[in-house]
């Protein structure tokens, strides 16, 4: 398929107007023209933290499910998806990922196991009763498609699951944690860059302890940001543009089972989630994911930073891939995804 | 006087060496060379908040006490000093003005009233028994060599309080205060921009309330730092210097009578507070000032950020002397006062 006049954001330079022909996913040709444009083409969107969505729960999905959602998120942009798992039994994450593995979809990226190692004074929305410590014998089986693992380094035995996890090229991301700068620093060094929903269920800045908002801008962190308008204000999601900036900035939705079906009340692993006006608590308060769609949050970070065509392709896409080993290469002979955009950022169409 | 071989810190450009002829204060001339140099040129450091030193207290001071501590205060390189009162009755603020009214060195410079028109809940070491809300028949008569007034926008009257010292130059900083981010916003279109002593005593950055360090970063506010390893972590100090910048950050000592003294038991207008290991504190564990010199203040800085020599002659001078409206200008024929210092910061002579 061809696009003509297509303004093309490529995260590695800047934007330009084009032909581009696509064949099966793989570029074949793109041929820079000096002329206007209507639509945007972004490399295709990545989320890689998401519980749910319409109505499917990455804890109860089947493979079926799996697929359904993965095709379902086409019309969100997304075209690399990493279903992520909330604290749990060993046995139920281990179903999770049988069923994982069976399903099939171009977008279907790898599993994000958010938990169990985390610390309980930080669960937010996970539930405690499965939280826990970590020991070689509590790690599922058949992790092959786990990409990203939140974990706590405060917990008993981080140390041997970050040694286990490297051998296995699955990325450790700091979250649900009191970790100190410290701790931060220390990691760092040691090769961990990732930050799970900065600053949610994490240490706050303080001027004698700047914990992880201090770590991410001092140090070279990735970070993952729900810019939903609820976890967020806009003033910090333009604080950590500034400070952090867009080339570290990962946007994710969160997103759970309750996302695009309204108000109520729903499960998230034997909790009850009461969802009203789109913002979903525990029945204590806390905040329990989000139903922020990933078209939203582009759509959200846009507009709160007021940042360019380009910026955006890195905090959508480009630095997701990049934290998890990937870079994004849009040139003749590269299988690339994308999506099509209008000028106020609706998708008109996702190709995979 | 003629200096010859030194590095001369222009904060207007790039520092160089140069034979400097000053005579009575005032530059005569000024030849750059290409040789080697042994000694550092600053402009002389500027503390525009300080409570007292080695003994002497604003509160209680003589108009003999202001010239003796300014005359204490060349051997720390400081040669613009703003002794900085506490909360307190109107009546002794009065005296504290008529007494350096009536003091003569060309180092004092103006009066720094910290309080009594902050916020109690953020009282910091201020006696919470002169903290007041703003009218008119509660300001001290006789301003004229009130510089800078610390004051909480929250509090009642404050409006009124910033439209009479706008009328007499007097610069409002925000301090011991809780203003919320759109305060902050809301007083900065008006006009303020100084912050006292970021972030002690004030609102926390929280994501979703970005308080006084989301509205320092993001807006345009100048900052008091002090930078004495006990009220902010180094860590801290390398977020502000990377976040805000050399271009707006105003070194403080916030020293207290006790400066010089060393540990002991001592008076803060009718408060308690203990000094040891150089840490002032009240009874109840609230720092109390600090026992901080400048020129460690100086050296701490340059250390913590690893600033360049530049830089350094933004924050210990040139920034303080911008936000009161006066700019440096180092060139002949203009009174200027430095401090000569070795390449270890260690202050060799004050010329005044």
């Amino acid at each position: 398929m061809i696009f003509e006049n297509v303004l093309l954001v490529n995260p590695t330079e800047k934007e330009f107007v084009c032909d581009i022909e696509i064949e099966n996913g793989t570029i074949i040709n793109i041929k820079k023209k000096d002329a206007s444009w209507k639509y945007i083409l972004f490399p295709g969107f990545v989320d890689t933290h998401t519980h749910g969505y319409m109505g499917i729960d990455c804890m109860s999905a089947s493979s079926k499910d799996f697929e359904n959602w993965a095709s379902l998120l086409e019309k969100e942009g997304v075209t690399y998806l990493f279903p992520t798992t909330v604290s749990a039994s060993k046995t139920s994450i281990e179903k999770v990922l049988e069923e994982f593995n069976k399903a099939k979809h171009p977008s279907l990226s790898g599993i994000h196991l958010e938990g169990p190692f985390v610390n309980k004074e930080k669960a937010g929305a996970q539930n405690k009763e499965f939280i826990t410590s970590f020991s070689q014998e509590k790690l599922p089986k058949n992790l092959d498609n786990v990409k990203i693992i939140t974990a706590a380094p405060e917990i008993e035995g981080f140390e041997k699951l970050y040694s286990i996890s490297s051998s296995k090229k699955i990325k450790i991301s700091i979250g649900h944690s009191d970790a100190k700068f410290s701790d931060y620093s220390f990691w760092y060094r040691k090769g961990i860059n990732r930050i799970t929903h900065l600053p949610n269920a994490l240490r706050p800045l303080h001027h004698r302890e700047v914990g992880a908002v201090g770590a991410a801008v001092l140090l070279g962190f990735y970070v993952e940001l729900i810019v939903d308008g609820i976890h967020l204000s806009p003033e910090f999601v333009k604080f950590v543009y500034k400070t952090i900036g867009p080339s570290r900035i990962i946007l994710i939705t969160d997103s759970i089972s309750a996302t695009g079906l309204g108000d109520g009340k729903y499960d998230l692993y034997g909790l009850e989630v009461y969802v009203k006006n789109n913002v979903a608590r525990l029945s204590n308060g806390n905040l329990a994911g989000s139903t922020l769609t990933f078209s939203n949050a582009v759509k959200n970070f846009a507009k709160i930073t007021g940042c360019s065509l380009h910026e955006l392709s890195l905090v959508t896409s480009y630095n997701a891939l990049k934290n998890l080993g990937n870079e994004i290469k849009i040139q003749p002979g590269e299988r690339t995804k994308f999506v099509l955009v209008d000028q106020d950022l609706n998708i008109i169409k996702t190709i995979i």
